[in-house]
């Protein structure tokens, strides 16, 4: 199986990319390949300079990078040779299992929507991110950010991607899905989240355990949170945020620990004909080694067939 | 001046309200008198219990109390007796200058609704809450529950309040107001957020600085952080349930200790024709103490007719 990985993308990229890939190999069978998607003599270079030899890492050469700060539409329509498209080609090609990638994250979701493509039936896809849990588990929060205003049978949709996530990726059985909300009561809380109520209370496709609020994040309430993008973009960048603090105060704690984004290394996006995964700007090494283990765990569990299924049954 | 207490909200009333009304009278001079409202007998009995026999502590019979679970607008209609409408009821005749209670929150705020009412221009009055600064300051966010959906010019309106807020009340000058986003680019965003923030960047009546992140909560890029009260009860309730989770661990930081609710122990309803303040249903004597020293401040300021004013200008 091979996992393709944008070597060229983050903001410490190539260096953390290739060194990322280097530690990723170390604890993976050798029939998993990692495939560098970009401009292949400077991570030719690069694999010198640290003395990288694995028999995993294989190279594919991109011509050109999209940026950071790049407008995804038209990078993307500028730079078909650039290591997003390249990459999101050998995806749908069938020649990577999965395609992953800390750089413009923009770029990576147009991408996905234009090359791949949503599954037929879902209405939008999500970005699931991660909480830490209090009992030691991982749960899940779907829309971290794709998509800032939702519709009621938007969220419902996320619940059911999202409860198959926890359920194949985390390896969670029955996963408790809650909605966020402002209160526990069904009629708390937006219009949104009221009417989203309405659909998810009579629900057959996953285990619905009620409202949940901020302060139930981290506790045993659910293992899948379902809110807008808005809101789970806020609550991610404020979880980062905390653990920020914590850093600057040198409170070390195996638990808080766990709020570094580096754990898992990165966010995948749910309801697309593929296994892609998006890593923060700012991945180290460490970050880009978990973001291709997250992405062979799903392509292992080849969880976007899972829900493709699921939207038939 | 005289500020009026609910002895008998909150989940610990009257215990803590009783002490905590004590504790207050010990850090304020002599001429602001704390009037107790609620079942007199109780309170006599209790204050009689804690030895309390300061002459800056006054008695307000109300016969009737409306618990932490009934419905606001029915329980104001069927109990005129009970503390909360009586405390407006002292309030809306210029009798105290500031009512606070940690009871019933729904009650509290269709109560000054009901009775002292929105000030004429106010689209929506907001709930403010605070936020610790890294740098040893409290910044303000609005809302953080009173409203779920908010339309742009409500947004417009929590900011011209907060910063009037956190100048007369925090002493502030000419504070930052940022509006809580998803990204910090003009276009980004929810149609609420892109919207309000046309409205914002033309704005003269306050110092708009942008979009802000879940990120730049706890630094400096604002004083006055403005959201829908959806976003800002999610805020809230995970700042809080942080600060439990170090707690738990027996983590102690002077700066984390700032996210105690205790420290501040209320939050005004901006944008009604009087100064109130609701405390946390689980109110210590501590956040009691620190609710009436809050309310004091206001009353001090007379923020009500500062935002009033400001409306006219």
């Amino acid at each position: 199986m091979k996992i393709a990985l944008d070597a060229m993308g983050g903001d410490f990229a190539p260096d953390c990319t290739v060194k990322g890939a280097e530690l990723a190999s170390r604890e993976l069978p050798d029939d998993i390949k990692i495939v560098l998607v970009g401009k292949e003599d400077i991570i030719q270079s690069k694999l010198k300079e640290y003395n990288i030899t694995s028999p995993s890492i294989e190279i594919f050469n991109a011509d050109d990078v999209i940026d950071m700060g790049e407008h995804p539409t038209k990078a993307l329509s500028q730079k078909p040779t650039a290591s997003i498209p390249v990459g999101y080609g050998l995806l749908k090609s069938g020649a990577v299992k999965a395609f992953c990638s800390a750089g413009n994250t923009g770029a990576m979701h147009v991408g996905a929507m234009f090359t791949i493509k949503a599954i037929e039936g879902i209405i939008r896809p999500g970005i699931a991110g991660f909480i830490p849990k209090e009992s030691g588990d991982f749960g899940v929060i779907i829309d971290v950010g794709a998509n800032a205003d939702c519709k009621p049978d938007v969220l419902y949709q996320f619940g059911e991607m999202g409860a198959l996530y926890a359920k194949h990726v985390f390896n969670i059985e029955n996963p408790k899905v809650g909605l966020m909300n402002l209160g526990e009561e069904e009629q708390k809380g937006t219009l949104l989240t009221q009417a989203a109520y309405q659909l998810f209370k009579i629900s057959n496709k996953f285990n619905f355990v009620g409202n949940i609020e901020g302060r139930d994040l981290f506790n045993d309430k659910a293992d899948v949170v379902v809110c807008d993008g808005f809101t789970g973009n806020v609550i991610l960048k404020m979880a980062e945020s905390f653990f920020d603090l914590l850093q600057k105060r040198n409170i070390i704690d195996p638990y808080f620990d766990r709020f570094n984004y580096e754990a898992i290394g990165g966010s995948p996006i749910l309801g697309i004909n593929g296994n892609v995964v998006i890593g923060h700007g700012v991945s180290s090494a460490e970050a880009i080694k978990n973001m291709i283990l997250l992405s062979v765990k799903m392509a292992e569990s080849n969880i976007h067939l899972k829900i493709k299924q699921h939207l038939g049954e």
